[in-house]
């Protein structure tokens, strides 16, 4: 018998925003897989440590940040073939996510490479999305409105051409684009309109109008905007 | 000293979805407000029934679910109503939302009526979107990819404008617009790459392709499509 592999969301940072079931499938995991980026702690075992158990074999797989796609495909070759051991001799394996594990998140790496060859089930997490629509205290998406959320990543103009007429919009991975993004919401009148949010969830969380956030933004950062017109709201 | 208002997302329906913060936050309330449309049970009171109190009173707000809007905001300002009373004597309310309640979701109504009164806290929850990718096993949005949310309810040719040349597509609200959507994902060339989800997490969990999709959806259905041509996945 071949170990299931949980693809596990935490949400985004807060541990008491981790859902039951994924507290459930942790705790009795006995290995533990996670990602680390760039040689740092992983943020996703931070969410979960309190509950990793006592002697559960821990999998951390190193993902260079920066770097050209080949390194990293690597990286999750190797992630892949250690969990994929540990599923043949009949362990369960709990891959923690930060967030969401399909919402721009790394587990569809390994769930590609795994999933033609082993059961995998996938514990939906909340996202950052909604945890900063709730710190900022405005919808993020209301009745026959259109939400579209981009990365901040993508040059300006094509930002702008994405954007069309989205209703709500969310820019993802601010981090150093902010200065791009606060100059294309200047330029289509959008900067009222447009909330930052930093670090949602966590005791450093900080929610200001765009036009005040700071040029550098970490990259745990979103900017909502509000185009919609309902009179509800 | 007024009670705050907690705004509860409860997940899509399996309820071991919801978080450790809400279970603990509905544990502890001495008020449980939820909608209830239509004259139906209230869904949001059936996922959360496991954690609220003996002995908690509970505020049921009857929204008429087909009405024109008149009515329905009738029916937000009394619960508005009663759940302000219950602050200002001094005690917490809870509301129960399903999904999140800023993702399309009914509780903004009465945010908007209290906001500038009571203290409010919102607790994300996870989405259906999230929800059915894990149940379809596909990712929701990788890389630089964009994501775009639309309410099936809207008109053929205004979906296909407003889909513009997004690379992940969810369509919520599918319902009786089953057969529209299908047809404009024929049209369009994508009627391959369109999965069809119907009560993500609950025990009537179903997923298809689109094209092998009951011509008359449940409320509680989407359509997932991806044009995303990156080859990692």
């Amino acid at each position: 018998m071949t170990g299931t592999l949980f693809g596990i969301g935490l949400g985004p940072g807060d541990p008491g925003l981790i859902t039951r079931r994924a507290a459930t499938l942790i705790r009795m995991a006995p290995v533990i897989a996670y990602p680390a980026f760039a040689g740092e702690e992983s943020f996703a075992r931070g969410i979960a440590a309190d509950l990793i158990p006592q002697g559960a074999r821990e999998i951390a797989i190193d993902i260079p940040m920066k770097a050209a796609r080949a390194p990293a495909q690597a990286a999750y070759d190797r992630g892949a073939t250690e969990i994929a051991n540990a599923l043949s001799a009949g362990d369960d394996v709990a891959c923690l996510c930060e967030g969401d594990p399909f919402l721009y998140g790394s587990f569809m790496y390994l769930h590609a490479r795994l999933a033609n060859r082993f059961r995998i089930e996938v514990v939906p997490g909340v996202t950052s999305l909604t945890a900063c629509a709730a710190a900022a205290g405005v919808p993020l998406a209301a009745r026959n409105g259109q939400l579209t959320v981009l990365p901040g990543t993508l040059p300006a103009d094509e930002l702008a051409n994405r954007m069309h007429d989205a209703d709500f919009v969310a820019f993802l991975k601010v981090g150093k684009n902010l200065p791009k993004l606060r100059t294309l919401m200047k330029r289509l009148g959008l900067l009222e309109r447009a909330i930052y949010v930093e670090r949602a969830t966590l005791a450093e969380e900080r929610v200001c109008p765009l036009s005040d956030a700071p040029d550098v933004a970490p990259y745990f950062s979103m900017i909502l905007v509000n185009r919609h017109r309902d009179p509800w709201l």
